[in-house]
């Protein structure tokens, strides 16, 4: 039931950051397979590099559902182009349960390793969810846009930190899970809407 | 007899892959470093992506040839810069040689280690392919080629394709590989010759 | 006592580097996010991804230390921003010793798995000192620097090449890293100074 429910978030995780990455390659004009290439490169980049530096196979080896899942995302875009403009509401918010879930996964990923501490986990479940969004826009030749544009990774940092006081707290797992995906979508909810960005640096 | 062939088909990709590198750093005025590293990159990229990925040493930190090839071809387009120009024709058909067993190469060291299934596989292949370009397209900070012109990569993914259909068949293995490459190669050539891509994205 | 004397030339280089990569983050209006991420991600590139092509874990995930450094690097950019502007001879050298150092890390590291030829340990030297800022670049979303600007990653061969020597003629540890990073620093700063660049390709 839990496994059922993890895999539910991932696939939904994964769905959204492939929308994402395919409409970003469709404002570029990339041809059908660089944009399906962003789409996924977007949605598995992230989780690919914390197994790299982890020293354990990616993820996605050993499941075709991700794949799957991008296609699905890929021809989504191309059929209802129009009507995906039309929910773009609907697409940030799936984006961000995405990044939630992601930096959850993340940490629990390297905890589950014993290896390494705390704070490693805090910056695994931060690529888990960020270091997609990255690959994407070196491939797209942009400049990353979550360094400059709102909260984005650092609220992952917030809500690894929420993660690690739950623990501490002695609170269930799933509880945990809960209220460290619960605080990175708030952040990011209200961060959004009422454009509160960090402090840019002075040149 | 058959592991010289590989060397030797391995040794005419490295080779066209950096001649290939190497010129479009000289298109930008890189300095001689730094046309060899984009070459070596270029030539090697794909494979140290896809042992990366397979969790395997990278392949040229076992031998130096590819970084004498490497050489070879740096040699090569500093003094003879006007006549390959002149052989542009060649060095194309060569680079799609290089491509094209790369691609084999890179689905049977993924065979080869028994852990994976065949879709993976095809996409090793593509990476062994494709990913050195894209290294490439990233040091000199132009947006990937792969993903607008041309069919490329999309040839791989078909070459994989011919592979699984012909080892599926029972095909000897020589036969597979050949009818791989030679399915590669063809497609991509008449891709070329009559400027068939696939659809771009629609904005 | 040698120990810390690694310890502490390994903290100077990474300070050094984080300090040029914020500053160049700075440049770009990076938020205080970004900012940091990239001064890590210039101090702690090149060695992460020797260890990814080693097949060992990321040095920094075992201690915390890389990531304090950079805090501190961080804090001093935002609070003395005029005052390093003015001193920027100084993070010149800083720059450069963090160079000299961090080569002869990835040298030694390499070496001690006792798996690699030497020119895989000049390799992994020249990687070291050299990858993150070309990590710092893509980044930034600029053609990596180090490709056109001066001697930088070449100036590391020769470093590796001096080490070479050194080991063969038996000449003891220290004196063969001394001996190492000073000629990876006088050719840096001799080249610097008198404006001494490789050749670059012609188009």
């Amino acid at each position: 039931m839990n496994f059922n429910f993890i895999d539910l978030v991932e696939y939904i995780g994964t769905f959204a950051f492939a929308i994402s990455g395919i409409r970003m390659a469709a404002h570029q004009r990339f041809d059908w397979f660089g944009a399906y290439v962003v789409g996924f490169v977007t949605a598995v980049g992230g989780g690919t590099l914390r197994d790299l530096l982890l020293g354990v196979p990616p993820f996605w080896m050993h499941s075709a559902s991700y794949l799957i899942c991008t296609a699905v995302a890929f021809l989504l875009v191309v059929v209802f182009k129009k009507q995906i403009e039309r929910i773009s509401r609907a697409i940030f918010i799936f984006d961000t349960i995405g990044l939630c879930l992601f930096v959850v996964v993340g940490i629990e990923k390297t905890l589950l390793m014993g290896e390494f501490p705390f704070w490693v986990a805090i910056i695994m479940g931060c690529i888990t969810g960020a270091a997609g969004g990255i690959f994407r826009d070196i491939f797209l030749n942009i400049e990353p846009l979550i360094f400059r544009k709102e909260i984005y990774a650092s609220a992952c940092v917030l809500g690894g930190v929420v993660y690690w006081i739950c623990s501490r707290a002695g609170l269930n797992i799933v509880v945990t899970q809960a209220f460290t995906a619960l605080s990175i979508f708030l952040i990011r909810f209200i961060a959004v809407k009422y454009k509160i960005g960090l402090p840019t640096m002075k040149e």
